[in-house]
């Protein structure tokens, strides 16, 4: 690997020096691991997302800054749906030969703006080259108290079913720059919002205080993350389709291009919005914007109330 | 993603199916994160490590057990490398559509069979398809008792500069495979070490126990891996180059092919042995084997005493 002259250790050392100073007692990049403390009575949360370019980004439209961001916002949002604190990130990343210096540098001030956001300093990582396509591997690291990470598996009838933010939009962004659409106004919204995700790590923890029986984040859209968490709790879910939260800029690019919004708000992935249950009585303390839009039942089905067909066709992968 | 047949879903069953039941206390596969306890007077270990197709192994030549024991024994020897005791892997990996489900289940008898040597559970990851190559991303988190944990930067002058096991094998392994040339007998031996090394873990907490200084393990070649020890020690090092462990069938096959066995000892990668450094009266106490190579002295210098300049030429990643 060699950017614009740097080897290998150039742009490490380069990635370190731009990291300042780590919070006390942990240790970032530069011996084999890094290292952080553990605290009697919290628990470690770790999860790690691979993007792939041609699969998960296209290098081609999204400029650098959004890709650093994005590839730190979706794992930071997998400790957000946990309840937890971020501690900390590591990027590993297999570089083409194309990409220079200027991109690097772009791709890390985005990566550590959204990374600032969340308190979750860079701790280490791989560099490396790719014969081709650019490859990104995230791990986050984050802690919360025993007892309080909030799982998939807690929903119990009678829960509410409550989103942050609105749905669809990250849906809307991509049909835009898939079809090459106009990005002005309304549009340039849709598009930050799926180039630029903000993990709801703050209202993931006051979530999480206030009693969360659920939670996740939606990577996939709610028509297929709502049913991780029936199957996990083992409940049925009913939800009103006529409640999702729609922003104003997904509902006039919809009109404008004959969208369903509603079908995006289900089916669209990539909210990194958080998705999450709780007794009614527990709600009325939350003091986070969020929408309730149904009901955990007994059984393993789910409602989708007021859903045309066309509005829920199941998001797959692949 | 669909390996004959199964979907991203399915394939992540299969996969936390054939991990069987966890250390107490400890969530991994199924959710937003795993879990993981902390226990005071601990510090956590992470480290992360990117395999890419092409620049790391080459698919058509490596067998997919071989695959899988490498990537999670890099990744283990850096937890090693600390003198800790590895808690579990993180396995994130794009699949391009070549692979079948033989494959995989391959690739996973070997990940968990060097997993299972070092106690490392597979907690979580990560799958996705690939355009065109294999990518492999590994996380390793492992941890050792406050203050016990082995950096770079603690060798001091007088310290003795030791290594674990025979250095060279892997990098004569990798000739075998590159020229073409017989695998039996000893070249067996030496691929061998070069697909699939051990990672050093008891032997690490052993050289820390014992009062090691600095420590790391060996992946780029003594020849460039010693700097990085001196560098952030602010010390100088002499190595008897005569004194390098080398093993019979290194001995043997260099005399076979006209190779120079000591170079490739110095500069050859990917040995994953440890490489420390300890005062002389606590390195009686150490009931691992080891050899002493040299001696850390004040200054910056490296001195190779006894190397033919053919044998250190400095190994570079790119």
């Amino acid at each position: 690997m060699n950017i614009d002259g740097l080897g290998e250790f150039g742009l490490i050392e380069r990635i370190r020096a731009g990291e300042g100073t780590l919070p006390r007692g942990i240790m970032g990049i530069g011996d084999d691991c890094a290292v952080l403390p553990q605290r009697k009575g919290y628990k470690t949360l770790v999860s790690t997302d691979l993007l792939m370019e041609g699969v998960h980004f296209l290098l081609e439209d999204i400029d650098p800054y959004s890709l650093g961001w994005k590839s730190a916002a979706v794992n930071l949002s997998d400790i957000a749906a946990m309840g937890g604190r971020p501690l900390g990130s590591f990027l590993a990343f297999a570089l083409p030969k194309a990409l220079d210096s200027k991109w690097m540098d772009d791709f890390f001030r985005g990566y550590r703006a959204v990374s600032g956001l969340c308190s979750a300093p860079l701790l280490g990582g791989d560099t490396t080259s790719s014969l081709d396509r650019l490859c990104i591997c995230v791990t986050v690291l984050g802690e919360c108290e025993d007892g309080h990470e909030i799982l998939r598996s807690g929903a119990r009838p009678g829960d509410r079913i409550c989103v942050s933010g609105t749905l669809g939009d990250s849906a809307g962004g991509l049909k835009l720059i898939l079809g090459g659409l106009p990005r002005a106004g309304a549009g340039e919204r849709l598009i930050e919002r799926h180039y630029r995700p903000v993990p709801r790590v703050a209202e993931g923890q006051r979530i999480a205080a206030c009693g969360a029986t659920a939670m996740m984040d939606i990577s996939d859209g709610i028509g297929s993350d709502l049913r991780h968490i029936t199957r996990a709790s083992g409940v049925g879910a009913v939800v009103r389709v006529k409640d999702l939260p729609l922003s104003e800029e997904l509902l006039s690019q919809s009109a404008l291009y004959g969208w369903n919004a509603r079908g995006l708000a289900i089916d669209g992935g990539e909210d990194y919005e958080l998705l999450f249950t709780m007794p009614s009585d527990a709600l009325r303390n939350l003091d986070i914007p969020y929408t309730e839009i149904g009901e955990i039942v007994p059984g393993e089905d789910i409602l989708w109330e007021g859903a045309s067909s066309q509005e829920h066709k199941g998001f797959r992968h692949f």
